[in-house]
């Protein structure tokens, strides 16, 4: 194998290396400040788990994704982490285990152990934000708003934002009295949008005509905000579950509109994006250029059940690697070069000085001797001695 | 399993949760900017690489340390980072490939498979710097002040220095003609420091009576600066490498007594840890009350070969999840109350007043509506509208 070859990492397995990683650095670092400005405190789920606890409730998708590893001391399955969500409804309902609501953030490395789409990368760097212990609207509104925030943060402008409410197909399946199998077959028909199969399903399986109507039409319930007037008249006999979600859709709507005129709304009723996990709003951020959503989130109420207390659930999260590359500004790289001092005296006077510089956040590389210079190092300024002390002097190209 | 039982993560693996994670966010950005201001550019390897590039020149205690993954996309084996050193050196040799001097720094979760003591934990967060292409102490003496400030800022007080050198083992060593198997004998004798194997080792395959007497004496030279003194007398008739490591310890000692007069200085030099891995001067750093060394480093010259170009090195890294523990202060957590605004009008100013306060840097909790109160989401204070609008007051305990 060619040295060459032989380093080279593995499909969608990617590193940052500079200038790029401080630009990530800066942005990682905006993203948290502003999450602690909103209320969320800062967690650091661990890298694996046992992967009962890493998976439990969170459906098989993510397991598929997830590396698996046998804990040498115990000769248990351990998983890395492929989505910190459940790591964090795990602190919250068991570790944590705080009354009330709590907020909490994160951000870190999760790693697939197969891409999502064939470009996508498998190491990706999670950020995200949860709210748990409240089960209105507000909650959920309070993350999309936050969630919007991230994506401006992240140089995203012209966003457009999908809203589903996955309550609705959960309604009328359950409503339809569909066993587990057969349930399992109509989501499946759902995800691919596929009319034809979903009608011989129907005709088949759902003997109530209006159930049947409702479950055809709302395949078809995407679009612009008309979809919920439109949803409010052809989903009229459904369940009071269904005329909920309906309410909760229009209040979201009306705040999101509210509060950030400039983002485009789309509303997607049959949208079941993450639906063996999610049980009320969701919502996917996308942006022009981008095929998949560039951030998504939902409730969750479940989930921390199955960790011994049930609290409701909503969040948030994106990929910062992938948010990176969409900020334009780079950060500024002014650095000086630091000699070395003729005396022993100048080199104390030196040093000081270049504490001082460095301490008021200057960039000071220090010579490590002969045939070092400011131009090898890259700086555009030197420190130089003068009457007054050591001062940073431009470089000149000459 | 009981529901408590079965969230118990493994042993030795940790999660952060709040308080301790802002203190160690602070620290985390506090030493990353230390290292900006000396020059470092921060690089985020891969979670995980191809074996190949991990393992490689790094010797075997790394390997044992290294959970490995099976790449389902090509079949070939992963492994998660057990430590990053070796990923930068890499990044320095093969992906970044420029001429002159590199100082790289990092910080990131590493795994390792079994813990380095009983007690130790399994997921570090590994923080350190190093420096690429150049081979004298001055670059030693550089990063080994950058890790002394990395203590200091991690609260560490009452430093103690352990330098040792490992050309000198290697030196006499060669100089005994040992072949492989027989060297890594000998090794292991020295790693532990066993006099009557030693003695019995020398006179069964060391011939030479000077250099058989040099080894044997090469054991006891451990100490305080004195120990550079006598180990000139009896290194005396050495070869020339011994001598100038010898000469490289009375420099470096010099500088960190002149720049660092509070850290205590150790000699060793017989201390072979990370033998085959390093090729130079070798420190670690220990606190009054912990067994294991707190940060440590070294240089290891040859690593970049492997990567396709020889290159100088040396750097340091700690565990920043242990560091964080002996940082006794706190980070403040002022919190300000947002209640639900009695108007649309109110809502309007509300909400504007609430941006300000963030982008401010201040923490401000939005109620999510009835029964949320400023005491239940632990806010001091609370925004209230007076005759200029919106004002944070202090919360009454009453």
């Amino acid at each position: 194998m060619a040295t060459a070859d032989r380093w080279l990492l593995p499909d969608g397995i990617d590193e940052i290396l500079p200038p790029q990683a401080a630009k990530l650095e800066q942005l990682r670092r905006d993203l948290l400040d502003l999450y602690k400005s909103w209320g969320y405190e800062q967690v650091f789920p661990p890298l694996v788990e046992y992967l009962e606890s890493l998976l439990t409730g969170a459906g098989n998708d993510l397991a598929l994704q997830t590396f698996k590893l046998t804990d040498q001391l115990t000769g248990r399955l351990m998983g890395v982490r492929a989505d910190m969500t459940t790591q964090v409804a795990r602190i919250d309902a068991h570790t944590l285990n705080r009354e009330g609501v709590t907020r909490l953030c994160y951000a870190g490395h999760v790693l697939h152990a197969k891409p999502e789409s064939l470009a996508a990368s498998r190491s990706l760097i999670q950020i995200g934000a949860e709210i748990y212990g409240h089960g209105g609207i507000a909650s959920d509104i309070e993350v999309i708003g936050l969630m919007l925030e991230t994506l401006r943060r992240g140089g995203c402008c012209e966003l457009h934002l999908d809203l589903g409410h996955v309550a609705i197909y959960r309604a009328l399946a359950a409503e339809a009295g569909l066993s587990g199998d057969l349930e399992w077959q109509l989501f499946e028909i759902f995800q691919r949008k596929a009319v034809p199969e979903l009608e011989a399903f129907l005709a088949k399986q759902v003997s109530d005509p209006d159930l049947a109507v409702m479950l055809r039409q709302l395949v078809t319930l995407a679009g612009d905000r008309s979809v919920l007037a439109k949803a409010a008249s052809v989903l009229a006999k459904a369940p009071q579950a269904v005329q909920s979600a309906l309410a909760d859709l229009e209040q979201i709507a009306d705040q999101l509109v509210a509060s950030y005129p400039d983002v485009k709304l789309y509303f997607d009723l049959g949208e079941l994006r993450g639906y063996h996990y999610h049980t009320g709003p969701v919502f996917s951020a996308y942006v022009p250029d981008m095929g998949q959503a560039i951030a998504n989130g939902g409730r969750y109420d479940h989930i921390g059940e199955v960790f011994g207390r049930a609290r409701p659930a909503t969040g948030f999260s994106t990929d910062l690697a992938a948010l990176v590359r969409r900020v334009t500004s780079s950060v500024a790289s002014k650095k000086i070069f630091a000699p070395v001092a003729g005396s022993v005296a100048d080199q104390a006077s030196l040093q000081e000085a270049v504490q001082q510089l460095r301490a008021s956040g200057q960039v000071v590389i220090q010579s490590l001797g002969a045939g070092q210079t400011a131009q090898s190092q890259g700086c555009d300024q030197q420190l130089s001695l003068s009457s007054s002390g050591w001062v940073a002097v431009a470089v000149s190209d000459s």
